[in-house]
């Protein structure tokens, strides 16, 4: 029996068990398309009741049709009326769906194989693809029993790995001095009992902590570990491990197991960004990564950016965003478990560090606040939380550390950088960077720390460009052009069949167009019109990167002007982002001492490149840090290391977070840097554009 | 989806809904009779399937009875071979079985109106009742759908009420100085965010609370209330109540509501004793008792002693004990709480007063120890829980007191007591006695407290005696007896015609039968064996009570020799406990300075006729004080007030105790003490047997 989720004061035989949630009579029978039926157009709802399984009769008048998803033979049934991308996404089938379902980013092309669908046309299949039976998910209907095929460029594909456990462990181990851990596992020989002392089994639990050193006094006890612990500790002879949560000014005894049950405890880091996500498995003994995993967060489906998430949220509920980033971790827990073979239930010790919007989300914490003026988070520093109260796949009592953040804007991954870069302890001026979705900016040294957040969007990601995508296979990573043919020579990543330009390659592209002269310091195209890699793309000019019979594709493989301009917004965006927060302080860029880009994006960066677009100032190249994905290496140490969690809250409260939506000078400077590489050439006297 | 309560890592959807379990499919399958065979003959188990409602094929084999119970016409379907009384308690249906289906007790008498049962014939039957259809429920067994009636004397009647709210109001209000909740509701004007104050909305709580003098530092907040907490705030322009509740030493906010929806806040006092439960629900800001119910402990179909009731939880599990004592803990509470037309939500603030085996038991703890040597219980000091843990009937986050106790035999209901009567903070050195199932004795003053449980076993509360009861309607509570003739004069509870002898009423009717020479000192009958109230039942004298003709029954309430033994070996275990505690002490009864008598049973006592059969000492009439339910008003102190709530843990930490099941100086005295009223005549100079 459970309680209804809309009113959890009522006990309800009334399962969903697809949504698994349980609705309550009154619900059930409700017709509020905020209650009930946002779950019915969807799902093929199933209620049981006491009395056995019941289909409601409002939903037994509904047609429904069976939706076969290949390859993988996914198979579910569906209401009539439904969406392909609202039944792939009930399947947990990942296909790929930038703009969440508005028909505006034409990624989430299926291929109908048989069955009857409806849906309006859309501008954003080639004609080549409509013959086929191309649609895109999102704008179809289904009318009928149908399978679907899911084609190569819609498939998820696996990220590149973040970093395998072993190269992880070279980079992180010896960060902390001392292992302290959230739970810590205090093994016991307790005094047997006897007639002369009759003390509790707790009690004397309790006295031999105390004669082991630890205070009491603070110390309470999960009532489970009561309920078990007369077997427990009797179980081995009276010799336990006692496994204590150190919260923030109190513990609990959270588990008392005998002796002989006892595993290797192992710690959980996530880097739970807006794109992917990142997991690495620990041995909290020494702080050895045994495991590292990483795959999309699969909220991309309700969008790319951390405002649609939210906006996903107000429309579905926070708990179908929780649920979808819980669904990614937990699969990679899983993954991560399973290639060390060992059991989910060692994981006693948990950190997340995502941004804020991810972190209310995956808690299930209402967000829609962080979008509306002011700009209000619920919650920016947590409590010592259980993974039982948050849904990650871990022990019940495992102790979770989510990493706190100054604003709404910018996060506890922003956090965890400061924290694993270091430079708030040092007298150097830094200005740190994550070249995410959100491209946040910290400026400071241990007197000082301002920070902001540049909107630069998702095109570095590849959201909002024709060919843009992630860093998967085949994504291009690394263009240069031949003078004059346009010639490109190009890497892909894992060296497969061109599928699309990642991050990195629209840095590298967009430069070298504008060395190459195929456009001018506006993005205009300046090449002839005549030139074969000239193309029109619904009535615009394009770059044609690739031709389509050098790719796995049907298409040449093109660039935009609309393309350029949504590179030239986001780099313009942050380059602003940098001056303003320089000119909020009194400084400029000389003053600079050190520059650190951070972000699972940098990885490939072409400092050179992206200092010719105007993306990264034009300072001494020495002065550029790489640093790699910051955000899971801070979620390591606070893991390891009680004094980190601390650092990261006086970091968090350090933070002076400087809003740029209300910034006239920020429009301004964001307006003069529209230019490639800056309206202003004396800013960049390195880059010769002739 | 759910865990396996036997594998608490695995998930499975395969539900009972009768005991509300989930099994997993490995339990599905075994037949191993600890796990899942032990539901089988008594319940028409359903699981449910992730596909639908299914039977498993080892069920289907079997074939299934309907069973009704009359009047009520209550249903279930059980598995052919399973007892009446196991369909009984599973369907909800209570029936008096003291000895916990031994069929030594007798009481468990139904009648079977229509369909085949099997069954051993047993002497506790008379000749007539059999030819009338009557059965014990725990000797029979099913086979054939079938329809019983439960006649009047089987049926539970409802307790005297053990006090009317108003009544209690009187008695107990005003013994706390200052109220001091568990849950502190705090209103909260909190400041409007803008663009120059973007705190998240918790901080933002945590700020306006530490300005209002509460320190916030070791305050942590719920999930649930971030989760809400965006919606809460902006719902009442701001303006919140905010609910934090008090640990040990931290706190927790557990709710944060807007202020329109704040209601009265409640608190529930709970005596939670062997035999009968009593609930207070306490308005938190004035204390007064708004409303009192009390009923018998359902656990009493596992037997009427804490030792059968520990017996059960080993071979049916703790659950099952804990099921039964909360259902009648929430019956009550419903009942209370819809008194008052108010709603359980409101209950904030909960104190539980039980001895240590009933406490462990309604919290699902293990108690199998105790009554094993060296006698060890679990827990004595317990953590402040929240109602949820537990499963009471109250907001989810109501904060629960336990009371703490010594030992395994003397728990949270017997310092209740000693908070209450408060002589623990006097010089007057007070011999304190629980007369309730377990006889508990606590000697001492504000120097010293040493106590000690005796056993007296379930005869006061009408066990093990042939037409014992308790004091329910129609019980014989006070007794005379005419010289010669023996005709009784007497009085029932509620003035309801006799229906058996509840504790007070025996007492009484052993020192007339003492006095008047029915018997003589050593309990053997002394009258003729012409006399017409003298008979033989199973071989043995017995006294004729009453008539047949005189009372609603088919036969004489009688008085047998085996009935004179018991309640004899009850009162002498309680009088050599006095003996011994003051022997301990070095003193004996002439230090008494007051002895004070509480319990629910020591309502009714006639202290001339407990003196005269031995069960109270021979001191001075007005040494002893009636002070009723100790261990309700204990806890409705410990409710109010924090001190209260320290100075029971201290109380607890303070007390000495002795165990008697080990002492040999016991068994001399309580043998020494099996003489009415004692072997040794000068302890009771006032009691003249001639």
């Amino acid at each position: 029996m459970g309680k209804c989720i809309y009113h959890p004061d009522r006990e309800t035989g009334y399962i969903c068990m697809k949504h698994n949630i349980y609705l309550c009579e009154e619900c059930l029978k409700c017709r509020d398309p905020d209650i009930y039926c946002k779950f019915r157009p969807s799902c093929p709802i199933h209620f049981i009741s006491k009395k056995g399984f019941k289909e409601p009769e409002i939903e037994a008048a509904q047609k429904k049709h069976t939706v076969v998803f290949e390859p993988g033979h996914q198979t579910i049934r569906v209401v009539e009326g439904t969406s392909l991308l609202t039944a792939a996404q009930n399947a947990d089938v990942y296909i790929n769906a930038s703009c969440n379902g508005k028909g505006a980013c034409g990624k989430c092309k299926l291929i109908v194989q048989s069955g009857r669908v409806s849906g309006e046309g859309t501008a954003l299949l080639t004609d080549k693809e409509k013959e086929k039976g191309y649609v895109l998910a999102c704008q179809t209907i289904i009318q009928d029993d149908i399978t679907v095929r899911i084609p190569e460029e819609t498939l998820e594909k696996k990220l590149k790995a973040a970093g395998m456990g072993k190269a992880a462990t070279e980079k992180l181990m010896g960060l902390v001095d001392k292992i302290e851990p959230l739970v810590e596992n205090i093994p016991l020989q307790l005094d047997l009992p006897s007639l002369s002392d009759t003390v509790s089994d707790l009690d004397r639990v309790r006295r031999q902590l105390k004669k082991a050193g630890y205070d009491i006094s603070k110390m309470s006890t999960n009532i489970k570990v009561m309920r078990q612990l007369a077997e427990s500790i009797r179980n081995d002879h009276f010799k336990v491990i006692a496994s204590v949560l150190w919260k923030i000014c109190s513990a609990e005894i959270v588990a008392v197991l005998p002796v002989h049950e006892a595993r290797k405890s192992l710690g959980l880091a996530i880097d739970l960004g807006t794109t992917s996500i990142v997991v690495y498995i620990v041995d909290m003994a020494d702080g050895a990564v045994l495991s590292a995993t990483s795959a999309h967060n699969s909220q991309a489906a309700c969008g790319d950016d951390v405002i649609n998430r939210i906006i996903c949220a107000e429309k579905d509920g926070v708990n179908k965003l929780k649920k979808m980033a819980l669904s990614t971790i937990n699969n990679l827990v899983k993954e991560a478990i399973d290639s060390i073979h060992a059991d989910h239930q060692q994981i006693e010790n948990i950190v997340i560090s995502g941004n804020t919007i991810m972190t209310h989300l995956v808690l299930g914490i209402e967000a829609r606040y962080i979008r509306r003026e002011p700009y209000i988070p619920t919650v920016t520093e947590f409590p010592i939380l259980k993974a039982e109260e948050i849904g990650i796949r871990a022990a019940a009592h495992a102790g979770v550390f989510v990493m706190p953040g100054p604003a709404s804007y910018v996060g506890g991954d922003i956090v965890s950088g400061v924290l694993y870069t270091g430079f708030y302890q040092h007298q150097e001026l830094t200005l740190f960077i994550d070249i995410g979705t959100n491209g946040e900016i910290v400026l400071g040294n241990n007197e000082f720390l301002i920070t902001a957040a540049c909107s630069a969007g998702p095109a570095f990601e590849g959201g909002g460009i024709r060919w843009g995508m992630r860093a998967e296979d085949g994504a291009i990573e690394k263009i240069t052009l031949t003078p004059v043919t346009f010639e490109p020579d190009y890497s892909t990543v894992d060296n497969k069949p061109a599928r699309g330009i990642c991050g990195t390659g629209m840095i590298d592209l967009l430069s070298e167009m504008l060395l190459k002269k195929v456009i001018d310091q506006n993005g205009k195209f300046i090449i002839g019109t005549d030139h074969p890699r000239y193309t029109l793309f619904n009535g615009e000019p394009a770059f044609i990167l690739e031709f389509a019979e050098k790719t796995g594709l049907d298409e040449h493989i093109i660039f935009t002007q609309s393309d350029i301009k949504s590179l030239t917004l986001s780099k313009a965006a942050i380059y602003a982002g940098f001056n303003i927060l320089l000119e909020q302080v009194g400084m400029d860029f000389s003053s600079i001492q050190q520059m650190i880009i951070t972000g699972g994006f940098g990885q490939f960066l072409d400092i050179e490149k992206a200092v010719t677009i105007g993306l990264l100032p034009d300072i001494p190249r020495e002065k550029f840090h790489y640093m790699g994905n910051s955000s899971v290496a801070g979620a390591y140490m606070a893991l390891l290391s009680n004094t980190s969690r601390q650092k990261a809250v006086a970091i968090s409260n350090a933070m002076t977070y400087l809003d740029f939506s209300t910034n006239t000078k920020f429009m301004e400077e964001f307006t003069r840097a529209q230019f490639l590489p800056h309206t202003d050439k004396k800013l960049f006297p390195s880059v010769h554009i002739n």
